[in-house]
């Protein structure tokens, strides 16, 4: 029997082979002589393709579909490509609402967003991933989710909001618009989990074997594994999985070697493809399993970089032929995910199609999503409502005020070795250093000098109220403090500074805000930003002001504080990831990633 | 919720992690320092590969795998290869049960069998495909029907047993070792169909879209389709198709670029590889969605060349890359069906392999099928009992005896000119001939000096009696007839001969032995055999006892009865597809296959 979709399928599916057998109806849009990047045979050649509804007719010759009332557009020496995929991101990062990303990121060319909704599930939980999953439903590109297995990611190591294990999967996966499992990441430090935390294995082999049953996706997260430690996590993950954070050419050909799908990851802070691109530049390696994905996005880059567009160009850049690279957004990811309705322009499919003007910078002119003319020249043509969240997603900060004194941190004696994060630009890793500091009055004092400054974080779901103390090198502030309710990957607060009152200043703001960003100077705050949404994403400002103001807060920080990073609330949310290597931050105090275990911010 | 089937691989799998990352359990079976097949990375480098039970471990360094009780087999020099797939075969054409199709495959590293049954659903309906889909679930290697959505092909041209429509297709499709939708033949020939019977369209539209649903693949058959054409074949088919009746390099090039799975054919007669691989060796297209397959295979090529291993070796003399070639057997053939847990080396998969010693001609030295060595040095190493079909599946010929006069074909005057199909050597595609013959008393003489012989086609289901009549060219008979039960796709009887006598003789005996062959000379019954399962396999010899027959019934069409052509029965069985031009025979008459019309034997 068939199901209603199917048959409104059947139904549209054999008026298209009137329309290319018969002789009374024709084309809604003929695309005229366009260079047509194909994605199948991986080749470039001179051929129209036609539109009816919101299908591909054929690609090829399509002069005998032309009726009175198609629209025939000109596209000689412009290349037609299918629509680009981001198979790896988080909506959170751009602090953007679906809608916004999108509208932000369709004009230049992405057409399917495959989100992982972990960062609203710590703050939120269930709540907040379906709450995101109704949004996916009223924007014109195709939105789905990957829901995380396994909330928070380290159990023993940190705390989020709700606890996300093998119980929730049913409910999960049969949600609409969620597609299958995000980035199996309470399984990335296999040797470790496997000695301290094995029942953390035997949930996610649970959750990921139903997912399998459904036939749904699991996508892994897999950093620095070799050998059987990445076949483990590989079972782990089902069998079939990808991976989004591989950094080194070595890795890139083990992971391809052992089948994983390797998610290049290009973001806004992030960039690995050019070290991953080696295994087929250098090594010569088969790239249908290499993919490209953004992961991290901030709205400014999206806004004045572009997105996947800007991401195949860069991997041009190193020496990738287009079509080949196109391929890593288009119909690799589209065979890795299942989406046989689009990823190539080909008869039946969906017209998501992007018009290129120049093809080695890959400058979008012009987008279609299901056969409709959505951008034109960078600008959106459709009309996209914002999007407000209910209610139920605008309370994840459960704590109150934290004085001064919470915050310190405490030696005895006049100076102290203490221990300090390194932040190293664009990557979520970091190093670990030790400081000699001054100690005053049992307190150790932050030494601008030599950049290192103490840091906490807050747990915020009043759970149990515990503040991880340590230190931090790499921000470089002068003066003053920020605090930010985006902690990868739980979410708690966390708040760097020069001096412990101006980082009690910014935490109690975050905290009155109901999450958000809040900088603080001389006793007083000077910038914010409000983040209603599970404290991580605003529903109150479009994409464009949300770039500006992320831009004027980056600036303050910059010139007001003297911070000496680029996007430092992106880099400052990622020392909170607890499971890249090689020391984070949580509201349990500093974690070793690599032994699992917490230490004292002060050696003692 | 898990079901049984997850929750049996869930606890498989957690002890593959085990043994991965702990110290208690090891591998069953290391293969050591092999040359790994790499299908995914298409490359070849020396490494162990680890089995526990039916899972492959790791491909890698395996030495902390080995335990007291590990089987470590030195394969140094050897190559390591995931075992084959074939895409599209008919058991029927071989005559064999799919346990002794399998008997004779297995040693050669044919591990994996998709089956289109559509002979037995001509001769036999739906019980006969379920009763084929049963013996699937007994034989150790994996084995999956496509059955198909259209029975008979052409339904205004030709008559089958029994009527396969959209109405069947709940009831196929949900039965177990069911994959999908067969071959659709019923719109190859898309402009007639479209012309003619739209109807059929409307029908298998409403098949491959209930198909789609459940996430069921589709093969199309689209020979010498292109254009428009292809393209509303690929949308009747649901939007993503095989297609395994390419002939030529363009047509290739066309199908891949309009994103078709090529299954490149290169069985026992049609051999179409070698024209359609310069797609890749001249054209450079990406071969992804190139595959290999059979279509039809006789006993005697699988007991005596091989089966894919043998195609892959003629591949490999084409100028393709050897990893390349076994892609297309392998990974290629696996991504297409959706066989996530084979087709590659890796973790987690099923440990389908094949040993080889000598790369460049496939010589298979053993075989692996679930982690269980199953063949080695080109002989089965387990046991493989008969299988015995149901008395359901042995009463297809329900018609009584013929007499000579049915068979003549009549013309008026002295001499005629009458229509002959010309048979093409290796192809199932024929010529179209016109002859001058002489009329004996109103009935037209056989010529064996043209090579222009009559032929009849008798219906043989009870429905409606039809005898069809034409002339053929190519079979070269200097005495005597043939007779047999397998007439793609209806499986009518044909027979052929140099005079009605001996036909009415030999057609007799096929339908004395309920289906079958029979070769008649000089008034009498020379040799035959009887094909008792739907007048097309038999279940009462093993493999390579109908090899043997097969050898000694050609034996004699070519030394007793002069036949010039090799295989003369697969050739003959040909001549009754309606759905490849240009002229074939059903019981209806003589088809134009392009016009999609019945012409008369004799030109008026």
């Amino acid at each position: 029997m068939l199901n209603m979709k199917s048959l409104k399928e059947s139904i549209e599916y054999r008026k298209l082979i009137d329309v290319l057998m018969g002789d009374k109806d024709h084309a809604d849009i003929v695309l005229y002589h366009g260079n047509v990047i194909n994605v199948i045979s991986r080749e470039i050649y001179v051929a129209d393709v036609a539109i009816k509804g919101k299908y591909i007719l054929v690609v090829g010759d399509a002069s005998k579909l032309v009726g009175p009332n198609t629209v025939v557009v000109d596209v000689q020496g412009k290349y037609i490509s299918p629509g680009f995929m981001d198979s790896h991101m988080h909506f959170e990062s751009s602090m953007l609402t679906v809608t916004e990303f999108s509208r932000l990121s369709i004009p230049s060319g992405t057409t399917t967003l495959v989100a992982d909704p972990h960062e609203i599930g710590n703050s939120l939980g269930p709540i907040g991933m379906k709450a995101m999953a109704d949004e996916c439903s009223v924007v014109p590109n195709h939105v789905q989710l990957q829901v995380p297995a396994l909330v928070p990611d380290c159990p023993t190591l940190e705390t989020a909001s709700y606890d996300v294990t093998s119980k929730d999967m049913e409910d999960l996966l049969n949600y609409p618009n969620i597609l299958g499992i995000g980035e199996l990441q309470g399984f990335s430090n296999a040797q470790h989990v496997y000695n301290n935390t094995p029942e953390v294995i035997d949930d996610l082999v649970a959750s990921t074997q139903y997912a399998k049953s459904l036939g749904k996706p699991v996508d892994g997260n897999a950093p620095d594994l070799f050998g059987c430690d990445l076949a483990a996590h590989i079972i782990a993950c089902g069998g079939t999985c990808s991976c989004h954070e591989t950094t080194k050419k070595d890795e890139c050909v083990e992971k391809v070697r052992q089948g994983v799908y390797v998610f290049m990851r290009e973001g806004s802070t992030q960039r690995n493809m050019a070290e991953c691109i080696k295994a087929v530049t250098e090594e010569g390696l088969d790239s249908r399993r290499l993919i490209l994905a953004s992961d991290d996005m901030v709205a400014e880059d999206l806004e004045k970089k572009g997105h996947m567009n800007d991401i195949v160009a860069r991997t041009i850049r190193e020496g990738v032929n287009p079509v080949e690279a196109i391929q890593m957004v288009t119909i690799n990811p589209a065979t890795y995910w299942g989406f046989n309705d689009r990823g190539a322009l080909l008869a039946g499919r969906l017209a998501d199609i992007a018009i290129i003007s120049d093809l080695n910078n890959m400058v979008v002119d012009a987008v279609f999503i299901e056969g409709k003319l959505v951008a034109a020249e960078g600008k959106l043509l459709i009309d996209l409502p914002t999007y407000t969240y209910p209610d139920s997603c605008k309370n994840s900060v459960k704590r109150g005020p934290v004085t001064e004194k919470d915050l310190e941190i405490a030696a005895n004696g006049s100076t102290a070795t203490v221990r300090a994060m390194e932040v190293i630009p664009d990557q979520n890793l970091t190093g670990k250093m030790e400081f000699n500091v001054r100690v005053n009055n049992g307190v150790v004092v932050a030494d601008t000098a030599q950049d290192c400054l103490p840091i906490c974080c807050l747990e915020r779901y009043g759970r149990n109220g515990n503040i991880g103390k340590a230190f931090i090198n790499g921000f470089g502030l002068k003066t003053g403090a920020f605090a930010e309710s985006i902690a990868h990957d739980t979410h708690n607060i966390l708040v760097v500074g020069t001096n412990y009152k101006d980082m009690m200043i910014a935490a109690n703001r975050v905290i009155e805000l109901k999450g958000g960003i809040a900088v603080s100077n001389n006793g007083r705050v000077i910038d914010e930003l409000a983040l209603p949404v599970g404290g991580l994403i605003t529903d109150e400002l479009n994409g464009f002001e949300v770039s500006a103001k992320i831009a004027q807060l980056e600036a303050l920080v910059k010139n007001e504080l003297g911070c000496k990073i680029h996007a430092p609330f992106m880099h400052l949310s990622f020392v909170g990831l607890s499971t890249s290597p090689d020391w984070k931050i949580t509201d349990f105090g500093l974690v070793d990633v690599n032994n699992f275990k917490i230490l004292p911010a002060v050696v003692e």
